[in-house]
């Protein structure tokens, strides 16, 4: 046997009964939750083709695409995300339903980047969109609801850091920089790379005063009272009108019990180029990456042909899983109940007991072959199950 | 815009909200059930080699797969069902478990088919593999929990057709057919195309006796009386062992309490040349094409570098969800139970009733901006909310 038939491809993984349980667990868990709110689920293709995909996305996605081609000689790819599916959908077979529609979805995206524990090539996402809302009320809730997710997940040491991309787009705005040169800022800022971010604004032709504003941006992260701080650098209407969206946005943070979990950070540059207000990223101590994230995209859904505000947020399975297996208090095991062993010519017997606990609820396992009641105690051991019937 | 971006890939659907609600009902029913028996949920992933995923079937299933290359430019493929991702997890990380290991799963898989209502190129499935037994008992075990899949699905008018690959192949055994003419019979038989399988039987330097047993194989359909039949046609051990096997799991699905919803038909070949002893369907009025087959493996995991004999079965989730549709009596909806609307400066009140209706185990949607009480009415009637709540 070639080895190589072993392998799995480069960042993917496999689920393993435990794993793949605790995965099933907290996703029918979000699809309760979900649900609860009015969230309806869809299921789409997970090969898109790639003109669907790239369309209203940042020119920085293909090479990050999972391509084939199809039977006639088309390019698909696996989808990287589930907003631009729902986009299509919305622009095709839900074009025409009332407004504002919520959408939820549990699904596998891929993307090639350089994997590692958590962050993987194929990777599990659930979340929701709302779609037909440009109101701080449909902010406010997939805020709330990304929090009630997290929580219902079994996390609660996790903070939403909140930004608004209007407000760094107005701060550049009022300094009249050139396209390019925001581009370069928010792709610094994006990396968190401060250095690059002081050396490209340096090399700007500004005010001392413009270029301390600007290196600032990603500095301006805490609660309510930075937004007071954040006041004094907003010159122009935009970056004073993101300001006033995020505090309409907290306040009914405050409704929803959730504000404890909220602070802001108004340097936040999400992933993707179709975000055009709210943004935001939840973290956890145990993960260097966000557990979920999300943001309003009020064009995204006029490029495919039904233009309407949304927002919406995606929660990484696999990131939550890690979280909660780093904090090392995992999921309970799903009981198993009792194990059915059976002596020889006992097997009739031993099936109609295993049906009847099934049909009280319980997991029963049947022994594959009979044996002494010695290996039959010894199978329901190694396996976990609490219970042993034994037919003799 | 251009309409190509509205389009998805040939074989491929959207679930909307309804739609995609009755898959996770019969998904999360299904989970359960296959818990409830003792078979722990395994996730591959979505991307195999294609060395891997040709291993043990035969060569006419690569036409039929989704390739792509890795960045190393090694071929991959999506996987097109999911035994052979879990004979791989055998010969890997599952090496060394106590045998049997009962594993489940509900995943899509890909095959380039000719697409039709039922029949896409992307489908999900779910299923269950039984490995590390060769016994009667393990076959029975797998074809009763088919047959309350099916049934927790909601679906109680169907037949399992019940057959043995060795029965077929211990007939062709005694008539000393060449392999190459094994092959062209079983082929015919699978495509049910009795005309080629007798212009091919015409064709063999046969008797006539001879001739007309293996003209008669696909019509070796019937109750348990039919066994006796065939054992006319069985001569060498090969294929009376076969139908001893028949005999004894049929005895077994009796005391599982299923027997009546099986039948037996020696003609079926699957589609995968991995099956080595029973092999089984089952079909339903409402469909043209089986809602869910399986059978023995039994060299398949060898292949994989750990030999065990295996038995499973794969269930059409796509499948059941159209005889449920076609029957005319779907799933029923999820309850909607409470649309909240508020008056303008009403929003706070409305964010805590809210809250308070989905603490109660409600499922309670927020209207995303304010109005009259009449407009909510509107909306909680157009979205089909039992009770409207309206803060005023």
């Amino acid at each position: 046997m070639e080895k190589k038939i072993l392998e799995i491809p480069y960042g993917t993984r496999d689920f393993l009964p435990t794993e793949a349980t605790e995965k099933r667990i907290i996703e029918t868990k979000l699809a309760r939750l979900f649900g609860s709110w009015g969230y309806d689920e869809v299921v789409t293709p997970t090969i898109e083709y790639l003109e669907t995909l790239t369309k209203g996305s940042s020119r920085t996605l293909e090479p990050h695409l999972y391509k084939l081609f199809s039977k006639d000689n088309r390019i698909m790819a696996l989808r990287h995300e589930m907003t631009t599916p729902i986009a299509r959908l919305m622009g095709s077979r839900l074009q025409g339903r009332e407004l504002p529609l919520r959408c939820s979805y549990i699904s596998s995206v891929f993307r090639y980047e350089q994997s590692q524990t958590g962050r993987q090539c194929e990777f599990y996402q659930a979340g929701v969109e709302l779609m037909g809302s440009g109101s701080a009320a449909a902010d406010a809730e997939v805020i709330a609801l990304a929090v009630r997710s997290v929580l219902s997940a079994g996390i609660t040491d996790f903070k939403v850091c909140l930004g608004q991309v209007e407000f760094v787009s107005g701060v550049m705005e009022q300094y009249q920089l050139a396209e390019k040169d925001c581009e370069a800022l928010k792709e610094a800022m994006e990396k968190h790379d401060l250095v690059l971010l002081e050396t490209l604004v340096d090399d700007l032709q500004l005010s001392d005063s413009a270029k301390k504003a600007l290196k600032s941006l990603p500095l301006l992260n805490g609660g309510p009272e930075m937004l007071e701080q954040a006041r004094e650098m907003a010159l122009n209407a935009r970056s004073r009108r993101a300001l006033d969206n995020l505090t309409e946005i907290y306040h009914l943070l405050e409704a929803y019990q959730v504000a404890d979990y909220v602070q802001f950070d108004l340097g936040i540059i999400r992933d993707f180029s179709y975000y055009t207000g709210m943004v935001f990223e939840a973290y956890t101590p145990e993960l260097g990456f966000p557990l979920c994230g999300g943001g309003r995209y009020d064009n995204l859904l006029a490029d495919f042909g039904n233009p309407c505000p949304a927002t919406g947020f995606a929660l990484g399975i696999e990131r939550v899983l890690l979280a909660l297996e780093r904090r090392g208090d995992g999921l309970p095991e799903t009981p198993k109940d009792v194990y059915v062993g059976y002596a020889p010519s006992k097997l009739e017997q031993a099936v109609k007991k295993a049906l009847e606990l099934r049909q009280q609820g319980k997991v029963a396992e049947l022994s594959a072959s009979p044996g002494t009641e010695q290996e039959a105690e010894a199978m329901q051991q190694g396996r976990g199950y609490k219970d042993l019937l034994f037919i003799s």
